[in-house]
């Protein structure tokens, strides 16, 4: 029996009718069976590629990526998903687009979706208005589709918003579980989700967001650090305390690197912007306050400089369990001595941990396309058994 | 018998032999059962798709795709068309390119055709430019499958020159169908093309071009107006005058949207250029005069200005048949009190037309891929049939 | 027999095992026989599209296209010949990605390759440096198959390095074969490579040094002709005049235009840079001296401007056979009177030969196609049978 007929039969065991048609925002959205489903197609899906079967679900139509902020991995990411399915990415550049003020979110909604089987969307970079964005969006093709101007009602994949980064954090959770060699491995694994000093400013919080709401719900410790004013938004928090209850895992603050590194499994050190700036800064861009928002930047810059002690150096390492923690990181990182004087990480650390880390990244293409996949068909566990024995990908 | 095969079997009645192998520059170089094939042809892919029928008649192959102006409505349309029919968008990016002053239009068509099914072209900025360039292009593609450069003869749909945009045009005149069941029940109705003031400067021509070239021809009576200078090519006039004579419908020109709008069954309210300084324009654009380009810019916005009470207002609106003229845009529109203090319609006017408002945009796609469908199949009625019974598009 | 089942013979009998899963750098990289194949596959794959014939290979997969200098001729080629085999380009725009200062070829080429078949890239602007780029992101994406990271293993088409322009180079030698009606007549002809005056600074060298690289291998008389101060590298000199020695023919250096014209068979005038000038700006690049490349720039336009007789008129084109040698060219060429006053080439020459030029180019497309199906495919002569045997392009 393939690995993916087995995996076929794992997915025929879950809950996942209410995945058929529904969009990707949160994690904390889907319930437990749903993520496993997630990650379980994305095998299975990885396994078909490796043995040059065809994972077609589309024999025509189109994948919309709206990318509000630069991006490499995720475009490329979403682009590879696409094709894997059979569809074609039409990317909605702004600046060519006539998208001026005052066109509605709804009209460019409809308009771009024509034949939008699936909407990625990128929107991080201003608190409060990601997800704002990502729901109006959302919801106009829902109504586009309900008034028969759509003939197919396209699915949201959230690519980051300021919120969340679900592709990401499952695809730092699907590389954390082949690592560990299986999800029952976790259990009482300490994961450190810690704030780490980079010479830029304003990264968002939807990593470190994404990955104590996703990483609590798999019986692990997980600790969060970051020095004083760079918290994360407290909804979030709250929802990685009550997944900690529901698994009987933990979670907790603390105050220092050195505290969170101590003894972990897992270290993911990484730069982000102070909350409160980050709402200040979503209030100067609403207010059309350029200036303002410079010297925002500078004020930011000069705090971060206070904590250049927060650095994955190969001391910090030690402090991990067998000094062997698993080095996580969503890339690109700053890297002392490599991309910067002073970064979140040193050169020599993150050299050791390459592979593992190309490794995480390259599981987003099917963790994305597991997602596609399940908010379009209906059957998902028969598509993956005719995939086992249908055509090659190769033709000769 | 499904809906496809009986609009398969109407089109079998129409001579379409002429259409295999043509361009698209104008609704006017059609003849009416031509126009109706196109209409038939992208009612019936909307069916198929509908339904879940593959509607491929390509196993690959690629659009070009030119846009020398922003565009995001036929933009996604011409991509959504492609993809609905098996062909792959490359655009040329002009400022991507090497192209120079100095390369050809025949060099740059020959260079971007070698696997060109068709080419999408917009080029509506320049009165007595945009026109030129396509034909240009076609020639040279055309010369070029003669000699042998090219193993395939790719034709052209205009996206829109300086003349006609007839896939705005002809979706607008399908979405008029549908909204009164069917061409039958247009004969006597009051169709208004009015200019409407925008705060913006220059808009192409193409549109009132477009649709008094085209509306002419179904029994309607249709008046166009707009203030003292603000003309169409006399050409096009000249064609509308002509078609209604034909169709037993009529063209006249009024002074005022008052008079235009009085018991009107469809407006057509929207902003233009004045055609003199279009005109001028080009003259000063082929000059490379960009000074002079800015102050007739300058004289434009004042010359507008006078005009603000050309408004598609709720006022204006109770003028129409019932007060519930169908309300057409091509969008986006600019929307009084939403986009911008004074435009061309009332927020709640346009809010109020917003549902047929996107699903006239929504035929675009259909009427792209119809246009293209009928140029590159020679049996079009075989291939719906073929379709009605084919493969899945979404396979699982 | 159809033709392409007599080029699938040809090909039967040609040793390309080599050819498979391998990188397309340098045409002296390759075999005389594995460079038949590529032209015997080329050939093929064009007879097939021509008799309406499916040319894929993958149901699904990804053409990367790296373009660090602009491109229109190139980038549609790339982009044919990847649709015409079933893949979907995917082009990383260095301007909308994350690629900063201290992002690691390695890592670029690992994010960008998840689901990769094959990379295009476009590196030409400085000397030392284009093909380095290929090579480091090629080890990597070889590394990153070997760790797991990526499931096929891309394979490299060379789109112009700052050494050779082999899928250009490869299309010209196709065009000569074909007009000269076969490669044994080739025999003892004489090729003239030489430098030629443009307005404008800076143009690679690789098209020269591919040229001699190259058209040395089928026992012609290749002459190269430049003003003092515009060689090519002296190692691709060191390969031509070996390639020289094992075919029976020559390559030898002349001082003058008029002298490399004299009695020419075929004539390639073309404008490039001078070499030392190239490392010199290579160094103020790296140096980030804008100001310096700048002045150099400057220099070069005014030791360019020397040089203005060296220009193919109609005068120098007497001197060749019969004064009708082929006119080479890899387009755009800077046309005296028409995209320049000074320049390349006169205006009624270029014209005279603009049909050969733009066949000429059209073999691009099937010399890429040729390349990456030779890198891609086990059995490339069953897969050519299959192919002629099999499915329509276009499907109605």
């Amino acid at each position: 029996m393939s690995k993916t007929i087995e995996l076929a039969k794992h997915l025929e065991k879950l809950h996942t009718n209410n995945m058929y048609k529904s969009d990707f925002y949160w994690t904390w959205d889907k319930t437990d069976e749903e993520l496993d489903a997630i990650f379980t197609v994305a095998d299975a899906l990885r396994d078909l590629r490796e043995r040059n079967k065809s994972t077609r679900i589309f024999d025509s139509g189109l994948g919309i990526s709206i990318f509000r902020d630069n991006s490499t991995r995720t475009r490329f990411s979403f682009a590879s998903a696409c094709n894997l399915l059979g569809l074609t990415v039409q990317d909605l550049d702004e600046k060519k687009s006539q998208i001026a003020h005052g066109e509605t979110v709804r009209e460019t909604a409809n308009m771009v979706s024509f034949m939008a089987d699936v909407i990625g969307i990128r929107d991080d970079m201003f608190i409060g208005e990601g997800h704002k964005y990502q729901k109006t969006f959302m919801d106009a093709v829902k109504e586009g589709y309900r008034d028969g101007i759509l003939e197919q009602q396209p699915t949201l994949v959230n690519l980051q918003c300021d919120v969340d980064h679900p592709t990401q954090c499952m695809a730092d959770m699907l590389h954390i579980i082949h690592q560990f060699g299986g999800v029952e491995n976790l259990k009482g694994k300490k994961l450190a989700m810690t704030w780490a000093y980079s010479p830029s400013y304003g990264k968002p919080l939807s990593v470190p967001q994404g990955v104590i709401g996703l990483m609590t719900r798999f019986g692990m410790d997980v600790v969060l650090a970051h020095p004083e004013g760079y918290d994360v938004m407290p909804e979030v928090e709250e929802i990685a305390r009550k997944n900690a209850q529901a698994t009987g895992g933990s979670y907790r603050k603390v105050a220092t690197m050195e505290e969170a590194f101590d003894g972990a499994d897992i270290v993911y050190p990484k730069s982000w912007a102070p909350f409160a700036a980050m709402e200040e800064r979503t209030k100067l861009y609403q207010a059309g306050d350029q200036k303002g928002i410079d010297e925002l930047e500078k004020k930011l810059l000069a705090q971060n400089a206070n904590f250049k002690n927060w650095s994955c150096t190969e001391e910090m390492m030690k402090r991990t369990k067998d000094g062997k923690a698993l080095y996580l990181h969503c890339l690109p990182a700053d890297i002392t001595g490599l991309s910067c004087p002073e970064g979140e990480v040193d050169n020599s650390v993150f050299d050791r941990y390459l592979v593992p880390l190309y490794k995480e990244a390259s599981y987003k293409p099917y963790i994305i396309a597991a997602m596609i996949l399940m908010s379009k068909v209906k059957d998902p566990v028969a598509a993956l058994m005719a995939m086992d024995g249908g055509d090659k990908r190769k033709l000769f």
